[in-house]
């Protein structure tokens, strides 16, 4: 019934590929199916303004696409003068869902990029992007602990994300590109590592859901979202 | 408990003053506690680009806060040369949440734009938009209808939204500024009048949320959405 | 003669609510006809570059117009990027005059930022927002004369204003809308209660005028900042 | 008593020499004492679409200042990314200005640019960029008529315009830089040929003024406003 | 000598990965040593307004840098609002340097937009973009004559580009980012595989060159692009 | 052959007038025929933040065209919001070669802006700018020498440069405005007064060359730039 072929509940086939950059402090490339995303994090001194002298850490993301990533091409957003309500309001996502994993007492008084930049695109991207953003947050982290600069493990849990949906009136789980764009209700589930839930989203563009139909879906993004942390436990072995 | 000495599930006082402005078709100020929202519905006989020549109509939405809306003076938007990602974020949000409840047929090719700007703020300034914004919306219609400039009602459900949260670890009803600065999760649920779901958005800066508590905060909107629809219904009477 | 039916020397209906949000130091809604402004008044102890460690006061103002203050929708600023050449003209207008009736010495090293946001907008908007500017940094003074924070009143004398045009070739008093869209000469008198002049601004789109014409209209203007200031000293009591 | 040694009622040295560059249809540059504009007109066969097909035809403005014209260089305008508030004050009025000279429908549906480009500043660079812009326009006019393009001529009167003030308790004519600085009153009067008023600019920075005082300012004005013409007929001739 | 321990005239290892996103009508990662770019062809069917109706086609080129592809994170250029002098040259220089082998009349009257995200940087980008560039442009070319859209090939000639300098006193090719930092001068030569040149830009920041040095860096650079043009024949098959 | 009838290797008239405004420390107008740019440098004792402290000086450079400079009017950038490519570009190449003549070290911690200001366009603007930019620095080093600030003259040498090219297959000195619109190659030669290169740029739109007509090109610019620093040391003498 699904374009793909697969399962109501199955996932897009998930490899999570480690160290791909020379410069950064901790990077992958993650790839759910034919979305690949390519995810940096980035080690600086200096936290934000707001939180001078507390003590804290802090970490962020930005988000993009690469022009070609998506089917046409996309204007490319330096050219455009400014980022697109959507990129704002992804790259605020992935800020948020990452550091509800992270104890940023222990993590000291610097700050974490996370950069995600969409390679190819095929639906799910933001959901790869906290995913694989995750991972590399670890890496580099990995490399602070090492050096001595931090003592105690300020990630307290994995943090992963998968999308869900009413397609063709059925939940299924990780919609791609050709179901996110005929599903009447989708969502958006972020969770740690222990089930726990971080972040959800849902909305219906025209449509309408009832708390049943929620609790379906979430009860397929909790089995996606254990898939998710397999992987990246492998990955950050 | 609550600092207001409000119950559990107990709402801030509503009320809804319509045609409050001479200008637009349709108007309202909604007051929500201390949280007072202008909303205005202007029609327009073109549509965006990507429905020209579809037949269907388009509901769209801006939001501002006034500069001393707020506790302390924020920078008008204007002078800062663009609309900041949360405000980006929440008109998106309300466009979202008005269209579903909007059959874009019956419609008619033309488009409504509601604004909400926020005369006084103190916490629920995006789900008093969305409720207000229907106010607007519906009176809008109704000139429309009045002068046969349609003929079936577009607007098949009122809709309305209401904030809930886990605060001192309780889940409470429609949160306040002093609430809303201190709850470790809260959410936003935009429902029909029917009950059914049209977006949900929960999410937790440094904190998580099970299943059973998203379940609590859902049984506390579904109680104040009813409370909200009942004013939306007399005030459009 | 008039559209409204008034005398040619006679006013709109001028109403000033004060204390109309609960953050502000100073607010009031100013009601000249049907052209609504709220102005509020905001201090800061900061001071511009220009003036720090000078021990001298600044007053400054900005203006902006709710997307639907007017008759067909306008264009929010937020969203266009920038405030257009008319906003910048008057609220460095609204500054200047404000500037003009205090005492920057008495003020003491601080800022009172007012802003005047047009609800509705019937002609005349920028000397409404100068007229109940004052009434609402009046009430931020006094706020913090009362609190002891200054000592002697910096405010010296009460600033108002009116406009004055050639309206069918008469010379008339307060021009609204409908006036001031056929008036061929109009002008701004911006005045302190003792009678002085602040600023003048007359000027002819597509038109000219002799120095008897300004005299009328001064005369006009006189005679309604009297009313004005009456009005503010009525509601600052 | 003024720092130049001038009377009160005298001007500086007003010189104007036309055609100064190849490409413009009418240039000219205008030297009020130290105060060099360089002032050219463009023709432009598209109107603005506010009047497209009215047949009327459209004068319009602009102004800057290089970026050492003054005596401490200036940010360009072009690298902050606007036109600050008083360039965009000052070209709207020059457009004004010249609008209210210029019979639109003997004009035809054209559109004339007139660039106003301080070369060097000292004081009084809008009065001198109306002065000279008219001459610039009189020029592409005149070559409009000459190849018979419009038929009766569409330039009225001679506009200009002179910046007069109160320095050290004074009325004076034509305030250069230092004067400028220091006056408390000054105003800018942009008149026609025949005496007949066109625009009255008067602010106090700080300070107030009486309607003898402007009386005063205003014979001033007049006698300036008389030699000014004079030196624009001269030139074009 | 050198960092890297090259020999004068060797070039960093080539390679060209084809065929690496599934949207792009042409792409391909090419790796010059550290320095990795991935390049994508997009066909549209517009052309620019300029040469509207010509019949001739067009060439675009835009760049970009990923934030970490660097040593230290850039800022994105989306969030700053603009793209920066450098990115703006280059892909200036992109573009035309692919049009020169490009015969824009068999081309036909479309437009291919070629990208150049760098994922990783080293040294060289502007050259292994125009190198990789014309490789994406060619498979772009290749199904479009596959589908029969265009009938005799456009591209006459590969196109390719190398960087030469002088560092530690010695002409060298192909710098890597520690030569290009020290190096006193250095230059960017694009040619044709026939040996042509299309764009020489040569430039000694802080230092000069004589025409002996620069005929040795001419040798080199003919040297380096014979081995580049092979690298590009072989992936385009 | 040439439109203007010079000979192949014969400059436009250069005349480059001193000391033209009041203000800045040092100011030539250029003219290369009809070509005439007015060059300030303006002295500054801040220098960027990335020398800061480090005891060297620094040159920069801006560059403008007025809008009627060129043959049809030109949108300001200042208008547009943002500096074009090509300003970027030339403004970049300026400071860089102006730097290339100048002992940082004997300079001290200061800057130099140059700003070069197209009153008039007719091909070779760029080239025009430097070689002007360097009187106007000339000449406000010697008012530092003069002041005894600067104690050894940082000038080492004169820079100047001019453009060559391929016009009607024809190595050609010195291209003007209709020479530049058809020449297939063109080249800008930036040299010092003892006959080094600082900066080669050739490029070829729709076109190619050879190394022998590159040879040809520089054996012109050399002759070329002899005789502009004549001019040079002449005005500056």
């Amino acid at each position: 019934m699904r374009p793909s072929g697969r399962n109501l509940n199955e996932m897009r086939a998930v490899s999570i590929e480690t160290d791909v950059t020379k410069h950064a402090e901790g990077s992958c490339m993650i790839r759910i199916g034919d979305t690949h995303v390519l995810c940096t994090a980035s080690i600086e001194d200096r936290v934000p303004p707001f939180i001078k002298g507390s003590g804290l850490g802090w970490v962020t993301a930005e988000y993009g696409m690469l022009p070609r990533s998506t089917s046409s091409r996309m204007r490319r957003e330096a050219t455009s003068g400014k980022q697109g309500g959507r990129t704002v309001e992804i790259q605020r996502l992935i800020g948020r869902s990452l550091r509800a994993g992270v104890d940023r007492v222990a993590m000291g008084e610097r700050q974490i990029t996370v950069d995600c930049d969409v390679i190819q695109a095929d639906g799910g991207t933001r959901c790869a992007s906290i995913t694989g953003g995750w991972v590399a947050l670890k890496l580099a982290v990995a490399k602070l602990m090492k050096a001595g600069d931090i003592v105690s493990d300020p990630l307290v849990s994995p943090v992963a994300a998968v999308s869900c949906g009413i397609y063709a009136g059925q939940p299924v789980l990780d919609l791609d590109y050709p179901e996110d764009s005929e599903a009447g209700v989708d969502g958006n589930f972020i969770m740690r590592g222990d089930g726990q839930l971080i972040e959800v989203q849902m909305s219906a563009e025209g449509a309408v859901f009832s708390r049943d139909q929620m609790s379906a879906l979430l009860d397929l993004a909790e089995h996606g979202v254990r898939d998710l942390v397999d992987a990246q436990l492998k990955a950050t072995g």
